[in-house]
């Protein structure tokens, strides 16, 4: 079969959804309608007592308890456990700067994910600023109303400060899941993928399109697990030390990463390369394909549209992977988030560190493990295995 | 039966209680494991084509379609009828500025009671802040997360101030509930509370104790329904123009109030008064009652501890009300603000007038009307068709 790359992509999505039953514009804009979240009562109110134990006059019980001892929040209310799923709309998903408002169907979603995978309470938060130092105002005011922060959305080099700024602030766990959710399940991807090939992690070479959010989080996993040689470019290239036009963050990272000093596009970068790990939007074309290393692993993640179609990629590749749920291989951060704060907050940390990033890496693929193949390098985020595995390897590696 | 003021109290109430069997501190403590809420997804998450729709890739065609028509947020999102319970915490039921977290077991009551009796989806935002510009800014910062503001046990006079700024500066519904929920039920009450006792509203004479949120929206929606004579103290007296030690509210208020230009102690107001509203917590003294006019009606509202026990008041008064849900005429604001907000976002309107208040208090009024009776001035809070009257009314009102 041969098919025009362009003109081919509708052909192969007919034939090559995990769901043949086409999505359409309709149905999902009708399974939005009104919203995708509920908020109910875990107390029965259906008499005079109930009222009584849940409002007035009982509810003031409890409030006396908390007014003589803080710390009984964590027992009384929901706070401690609630997740705020927190954007400003700066970068939704592939589509950009979109605003709060159009970033809310995603928060939702998320929220949603978070009760069905962690177990966990989530409100989305959605804010009309984009200003940094208003965010941080603004969530440190909200404090007593949550007990973890999710960052979702949020532009980059933006969410770096925002999340460093939040993490200093907050006396609970903090992690923008766009950079961190998606490095754990990259690594965990990666280790499946590696795996499968009976190869080692870190002598892979491995190239990063996009320095944003995902890819600055991806480049500093994979070389905290080991992998020595890691190559990220930005729009303009290859990030090497002295290149212009690289924000402090990429400049540091230029410093710590391409340790063969590469300098170019994804034509130099992608010479010999083992692993192609796409963050970008931007299309990667099929004849760099042909000059990566033998037997070389894809994973074209921007969503909604990977950087090049699953099915052109298996054509060099032996393992593809993309973002969505429609193809095999998802690379979903609903397998890390749900089970990383579910962990952080079973363990009561205040912290999410790069040890618990790393271990629950390692318990994404754990999970995986023992069924392996090149279209199963991670496991479905189905697996009601995954949340329970990631939780508790962080909740130990947070010494509980 | 003659019971000492004081020791009789115990006595009383294990007799006088609706529901015979007492709340224990433990009992109540342990209803409120984990607080009261629980946010849940309204759309359906158990495969892949579930998660397509919900989340990646589906949910981009939803951020696309309000990216380019924000309008779509009130159709696809929870945001537009969303209510945001919002307290700092300084004036929480009776007990006070006991801080945003002693005060979050009341907000999640009150989102419980929103959904349960109005049907709408609610989440307590806590602040930790007590300024009134950073509150106002909070709120601005957060309009595009939900589409009303209920504010809730925040102390007087800021509260005042807070509500004002709020309406001016927000594009929704926003309504300070211990004032105007509390002034339209308890507008309803004596609206009963009259009829029962074939009575015309204008003429009464009327001394509400507490001059803080509740009592001047009560005094103000008492005028506004056309009684003449109403007088209001604070902690100092009856409010009277001249007086010293008045916030400048309390100050209006006395020049609209008082026709008599009473000044003193509750001992001069409560002379040949028909109608005590307790709205202070400060203890109404027996011998007070009984120079009352001839068959007063005693309002004794505040929580938990009314200013005089229910069945010392009855000694004087054919009808006593309280603010509790374990004795008779329970002028419980949950008969007002489900309804009042699920009208408002009905209709789609962004104010909440003077006129939705006043209709929301005739709504109730009507419901209880064909069964009135001394210890049923007021419908029971379980009365499904209140919500649904109060709601048709102020959205009629709104001009739906």
């Amino acid at each position: 079969m041969t098919i025009n790359a362009e003109s081919g992509i509708a052909a192969i999505d007919a034939v090559f959804k995990t769901d043949p039953r086409e999505l359409s514009r309709e149905e999902i804009l009708a399974a939005h309608h009104g919203g995708k979240l509920n908020v109910t009562a875990s107390v029965p109110l259906v008499d005079t007592r109930d009222l009584s134990i849940a409002y007035s006059p009982g509810v003031a019980e409890v409030s006396r308890a908390i007014a003589a001892d803080a710390d009984l929040t964590a027992e009384y209310t929901w706070a401690q456990r609630l997740v705020a799923v927190v954007s400003d709309g700066t970068a939704v998903l592939g589509l950009g700067d979109i605003g709060p408002r159009a970033a809310l169907p995603v928060m939702e979603g998320k929220a949603a994910l978070f009760k069905q995978f962690g177990g966990l309470n989530s409100i989305p938060i959605v804010l009309g600023t984009t200003d940094v130092d208003e965010i941080v105002q603004t969530l440190v005011r909200l404090r007593p109303s949550f007990g973890a922060v999710n960052l979702e959305d949020i532009s980059a080099p933006r969410c770096f400060e925002l999340e460093r700024r939040l993490i200093e602030a907050l006396d609970c766990p903090v992690m923008h899941d766009d950079q961190h959710g998606t490095a754990i399940v990259v690594l965990a991807a990666l280790r499946g993928a590696a795996a499968t090939m009976r190869r080692e992690l870190a002598p892979l070479r491995v190239v990063i399109t996009g320095a944003g959010a995902a890819g600055v989080a991806c480049a500093n996993i994979l070389l905290a697990a080991g992998v020595t040689d890691v190559t990220v470019l930005d729009s303009r290239g290859i990030l090497v030390p002295g290149r212009a036009g690289m924000n402090p963050v990429k400049a540091e990272l230029a410093e710590r990463s391409n340790p063969r000093r590469l300098a170019g596009g994804e034509a130099v970068a992608l010479v010999g390369a083992d692993v192609f790990i796409g963050l970008s939007c931007a299309k990667l074309p099929e004849q760099l394909l042909a000059v990566m290393a033998p037997q070389p692993m894809v994973f074209a993640l921007s969503n909604p549209d990977p950087e090049v179609h699953p099915e052109i990629a298996r054509r060099y590749a032996p393992i593809v992977a993309t973002g969505r749920s429609d193809f095999p291989n998802q690379i979903n951060n609903v397998l890390a988030f749900p089970g990383v704060f579910r962990g952080a907050l079973d363990a009561g940390t205040t912290r999410i560190t790069e040890a618990m990033k790393l271990v629950a890496a390692e318990a994404i693929f754990a999970v995986a493990s023992d069924d392996l193949a090149p279209d199963r390098i991670v496991p479905s985020p189905f697996d009601p295995r995954v949340a329970t595995a990631v939780a508790d390897a962080v909740a130990k590696a947070a010494g509980r």
